[in-house]
């Protein structure tokens, strides 16, 4: 096993640099993942590993491919993003990142403007488990492959495809896919979140703070509503889209 | 208007030791909230407000009880436990912690040993959003008069009873009640969610990491499962509390 004991190595650089930059991991084509979690969900899904950093001694699963390299936990600990770091990180290649030319699927998620990295691996995470075939960021939402996110998602970020869009791609996509868009808003049109058929759709979730934006809005073929108690304005926006999925599921 | 500039001030110590001392809230029968839609919040569910601490010229509503006391921004800096404190932050007194002889609603939420305050104020959000008639913390969870959890809750923690019992406390209030207790976990008599009944009921979801305790679960009459896709372990503790509440209260 190779061994790296300086924090100015190259792979550690490297690393770091995953870590914080959005487009240094679009330009490598890598993202980092933390944890032994995640190390078993990556392998249980086969994500390509390039490689894996562990603290000396800590005994886990390793994949057959990447570099495998040892660290003094002095090390780990000025490396990994975590306050209580777990003695193993690891980089894999980022997944395909252009959408596909048609939505096959049934369902399809969309969050538009979530900015926060947790909440969208929440929310990731309650898309594979209640069968969502895809999800799809508009709006200045966080990047997926932020190691927070990644690691909310519990495993999601190696099976549940995610797509980055504009909202005008996202419109054409819908339309050559045959499918509708319908937002979680209120508008005159709104209907009850259980007049949801099992018919294909793509469901879309703002932001928390702000809503859906006036661009997606109005790009919307129909708005849906959560029914809650008098006295109760909203939801926060996980609880929400993750009720909107739970409620296509139980259905179909 | 009375006014504050000397961080050595009684109210400004009393207010940082309720931000940061359960017992001490306990002792004192009140508990901090901070920001303007918590005020906002506390105005509209007539909260019994013992103090208002605002930032110089910020115009916000007040109430007609309490001390009102302006401070300089840097004052309010130092005492708001926002990393972006909004300008007001208040006191206001501890609803009655005693729970009720009887449980007479039809759904009670319980969380066991849940220790992230914002995970229980979201949660609690959750439960004022779906009818639910009280929220019951066993286990060692959160404070839910923990500034962080009262702000999750985004005004349920003055709308929404909440109480913290032991396992057995729970189990007795449930019998004199006439209540089934039902959990949230895998064992042999496990039920799919969908089989609830419109009958009252009280709901158990426990901890992320460790679910319910072996206790609770013991005490438990029936377990329920969230069906989710094969691949999928588990849903967020939150999302897990959040989905069977609405099973419920779309079926009522």
């Amino acid at each position: 096993m190779e061994r790296i004991t300086s924090r100015s190595n190259p792979l550690t650089g490297h690393i770091r640099k995953l870590i914080k930059d959005r487009s240094y991991r679009r330009q490598c084509g890598e993202f980092v993942c933390d944890g032994v979690k995640m190390l078993e969900e990556g392998l249980k899904w086969k994500a390509e590993f390039t490689s894996v950093v562990l603290t000396q001694g800590l005994e886990v699963p390793l994949p057959e491919q990447g570099r495998i390299v040892e660290v003094p936990a002095s090390l780990m600990a000025s490396l990994s993003p975590m306050k209580a770091p777990q003695g193993v990180l690891f980089t894999c290649r980022l997944p395909e990142q252009r959408s596909p030319e048609r939505l096959t699927g049934r369902t399809y998620l969309v969050l538009d403007g979530l900015q926060d990295p947790g909440n969208v691996g929440t929310i990731w995470r309650s898309a594979s488990a209640f069968g969502a075939d895809g999800l799809i960021l508009t709006g200045n939402s966080a990047d997926p492959y932020n190691w927070k996110a990644a690691r909310a998602s519990m495993g999601a970020v190696f099976r549940l495809p995610v797509w980055t869009l504009t909202c005008s791609e996202l419109k054409a996509l819908c339309r050559v896919s045959g499918l509708p868009l319908y937002g979680t808003a209120l508008r005159e049109d709104t209907e009850d979140l259980r007049s949801l058929s099992g018919a294909p759709c793509v469901l879309a979730v703002g932001s928390e703070g702000r809503g859906l934006s006036q661009e997606l809005l109005s790009l919307c073929d129909k708005t849906l509503k959560i029914p809650m108690d008098p006295g109760c304005e909203s939801l926060n926006a996980a609880m929400a889209a993750t009720v909107a999925l739970w409620e296509r599921y139980r259905c179909l």
